[in-house]
């Protein structure tokens, strides 16, 4: 239980990446790093392609032990559907490489178990994970929705574990 | 002009996701290797692992040059393209990793390609492919596809060669 752990939190995107790894050491949450991957490429499968190579790069240099990608059902539209599917297909692949569990939570579910309510606002999202984590909101709004998408994950799991106790 | 070279073609899908290598040798093409990954875990993402880690095993094998993958822009629906989304952006983040060039051809490109009619069968684009690699059908649908996509690129790839000189 008092294991330390590191988890990686990725709101997937084919724009903007976000990515924000949190570390628990006693039940106490803290920041390793985060960031937003915002491929350069202008065709599609190369920007998929840089994203891959970043996410890869993080993965090998932070060594986490699970990951918790933001995850979608519906969407707006099937084109930008089938562009996010592969964004997030690329994200499991990164974990895959690294033989990372993979825990999947939708938007609502992350938003209800930080703010207490399914349909916050991004800004309330933001300002409870600041808080969580004891820093100051400086990162971008994916990169804020990814550390969200740790933190849920890394609830849920001290929630399984109390009580399997 | 004459090198040898070796593509692999890729129908994404998250129940089937077909592959075909073929190779090149002086115009004359060749079937090295097809297939079906037929991934067996209940939960998406870890299906999606096993796509993954089945075709990096794939690719170290065989050492391709160059990758082509089906792209699709419409789909039927949001909550299924998004499926396949996922399962062509693994597919993309396989080749990535072995810094693949990728190439995508939408279905009715590869099917005006291979038999001149973009809303060809798949029985006659199957046919076709037997013809060009001059073996017997006994594919599944899906590497058929993957196969055929990989012709498409050889094909396109030498006109490009040719009105290059």
């Amino acid at each position: 239980m008092n294991k330390d752990i590191k988890v990686i939190g990725i709101d997937p995107g084919s724009q903007n990446m976000g990515w924000g790894i949190v570390q628990e050491s006693s039940g106490v949450l803290k920041l390793v790093a985060c960031g937003i991957i915002r491929p350069k490429a202008k065709e599609f499968s190369l920007r998929l392609g840089e994203i891959f190579s970043e996410l890869i790069e993080i993965l090998k240099l932070h060594k986490v032990d699970e990951a918790s990608v933001e995850d979608i059902f519906t969407h707006k539209n099937v084109s930008s559907a089938l562009k996010l599917g592969q964004a997030r297909g690329v994200a499991i692949a990164a974990c895959a490489l690294y033989k990372l569990p993979v825990y999947s939570f939708e938007p609502r579910v992350i938003k209800k178990n930080l703010v207490g309510n399914g349909g916050a606002e991004k800004s309330q999202v933001s300002f409870m994970v600041s808080r969580l984590l004891g820093v100051k909101e400086d990162w971008g709004v994916d990169a804020g929705d990814a550390l969200a998408a740790a933190i849920c994950h890394l609830n849920s799991r001290r929630m399984t574990l109390l009580t399997k106790r």
